[in-house]
């Protein structure tokens, strides 16, 4: 039975990158992965994009990329679940390494926001075209019908969603590749403008551009390359309704319990077993909602956690060392791609001052529009 | 080791389905191909397709077309290779299988292409869009530019080229399903209005809306289902440069010649082995060079070839016997997979007035754009 591990990992800064244009982007983050494992090819590539269609007019860019990075001849396809395109990417490389197709895959993710186009009008393509979309909601919309439930069932409040941002922009401070590496305080987030009722501006994600890469291979393979082993424990994706209208209870995102349930089924592992977490929180929401399906706490329970500190750098357990979405910027097809280099770096003790003590076991849980997809993968430091 | 089969095959009627949405066409495919399998359930879906975003402003279709098959909750991505997404998702279907991750995959194609948008537009995104399609050309210029280079070099006719329309609408007059069941002429052809010199009208497949689905499980699982078992025999994918200007030779689409030469050697056969196949005649050059390419015939000769009768459905190797991109038409996602129908037809013994006597192995062939990506796949129908 083969096991899949990462071996290389690269990233661009992430933010406004008005001088780099997506196939430059990609190819920075991909080169840099390709050096750090040491590999001297890739046997095929996968790049998750959300809308490059969209964005830069540009669709084919698994072909187009593959060529920017000298590899054309090489198979190479794009794949696309909305935000969770980088997260669906890495998973086609394990399931090709592991289908034994090939040895050294490279995943990446690459999204171009910031050129020209309207980005809200783009990003709402993840959403229901029919029945969200056409009547004129945009994905903070959405977000903020989750958290007006949310906060009517559990009672969890505006102070404690600004938590979540207060903290994800305290650990970007420490991430040199962050798009807002500055501090913002509780008072900051609740006097922001409003954009969604009750979401505001520093409750929101930003549009940003940039890329990352991770090269995937057996563990066997990775011994032998002379770079730290991190095991691909676990790849789960699952989806639940695209529509908000056709879920039971919008204060829940089942699909991300279920890739959750599934990576700690494949991993037989549980929540306890996680030394470091790296989350979705396109909106300080989402990262509530996705703690308590991740099972880290009980439903309706992760606003006090947070505010408490329970998920803070320094706290029992770190959800989002590198800022998160919030504070590191959300590219949307590459962040499934960065929150694995983040773990990846936690992992091999490299994170330096937003590094967690004894990391060994980490989660990257991606999710796609108001969590229509997700994809979560479990990585484990071996020796 | 595992080893994978198409169980079932699913399609809508291919044409300018006005009444059909992109979520009805994907659902209708797949329920068929489901039925078809007499599966009762499936573990996970890719869908192929080129760019819902530009088409109808709808990304994230992976898990909405889960949704509306009533499958929420399964593992569901888009993959995407321009006109060779329908292809790169029955590859993904096959590595999922080959994996162990799952027994039972659908691979869908779709496309919605008569909607309202500028289709030209819209597909011109499979070229690259800062050398080519900035520039002004557009696809049938770029395969022009392929048609004058082949008729300069070998002498290659119009007359030719016409003959592979004419063979196509042939075949598919045969084809319940085809787009354009209507025979012509070669004079139909030569006289046709003028698109890109020397690319006519008639030249050209069409503009069209279908949707087209296939489960794949492994050739065990087949066998207990009691369908019969159309072995995967290979699954080969490559790329090139996207740009023409960055090839050497416009007579030529190396990624075809690469895609077909990984999938020969991965099934231990050549060309000789076939008994039928479906190309990517998106243009009439396209055919001619995809012969070559994939080694039917020398380079050079696949004009006189075609003119012979060699691949006619009563040729010696009969080609595009659904009628090809040309007739049946080319909603660009399906395509690939509506070639994976034909060929599971043929290999069945079921493609009534269209069928090749004995056919056991056949190859299908799906290409983006201009060329940049190929997907190949061999099969073989066992007892």
């Amino acid at each position: 039975m083969r096991e899949a591990a990462i071996a290389g990992i690269g990233m661009t800064d992430f933010g406004e990158l008005w001088d780099a244009s997506l196939r430059q982007m990609f190819t920075e983050a991909a080169v840099a992965a390709i050096e750090d494992a040491g590999v001297d090819h890739i046997d095929s590539m996968y790049v998750g994009s959300m809308t490059p269609g969209l964005f830069v007019h540009q669709e084919h860019i698994g072909a187009l990329l593959a060529d920017y990075l000298g590899m054309a001849g090489i198979p190479a396809g794009r794949v696309e679940s909305a935000c969770a395109s980088g997260g669906l990417a890495l998973r086609m490389a394990v399931l090709e390494v592991l289908s034994g197709a090939s040895e050294v895959v490279l995943a990446g993710g690459v999204e171009k926001m910031t050129d020209g186009v309207d980005a809200t009008d783009a990003l709402a393509t993840a959403a229901d075209q029919e029945y969200e979309a056409f009547e004129g909601i945009t994905f903070p919309g959405l977000y903020a019908l989750m958290a007006r439930a949310h906060m009517e069932k559990y009672g969890t409040t505006r102070e404690q969603m600004a938590d979540v941002a207060v903290k994800n922009h305290t650990n970007g401070m420490l991430n040199p590749r962050a798009h807002f590496r500055r501090p913002i305080e509780r008072a900051d987030v609740l006097t922001s403008n409003l954009v969604a009722e009750p979401l505001r501006l520093l409750d929101c994600s930003p549009i940003t551009d940039g890329a990352a890469a991770a090269i995937v291979t057996t563990t066997e393979r990775a011994r032998e390359l002379g770079v730290p082993v991190i095991r691909v424990r676990a790849s789960a994706m699952a989806t639940a309704s695209l529509a908000l209208h056709d879920r039971q209870d919008l204060t829940t995102i089942p699909s991300v319990g279920r890739a959750a349930g599934r990576a700690f089924e494949e991993a037989d592992m549980g929540p306890d077993d996680l030394d470091v977490l790296e989350v979705h929180d396109c909106f300080t929401i989402a990262e509530l909602v996705v703690m308590e399906e991740i099972g880290l706490v009980e439903p309706g329970k992760s606003g006090e956690a947070v505010s408490s500190g329970l998920t803070a750098l320094d706290g029992k357990l770190p959800v989002n060392t590198s800022g998160g979405l919030k504070s590191k910027g959300h590219p949307v097809g590459a962040s499934g791609i960065a929150q694995i280099f983040e773990i990846v770096e936690q992992l091999r003790g490299d994170a330096g001052d937003r590094q967690v003590e004894g990391a060994r076991i980490g989660m990257a849980q991606n999710m796609g529009g108001s969590g229509a997809s997700c994809v979560a993968h479990i990585l484990e430091a071996i020796s």
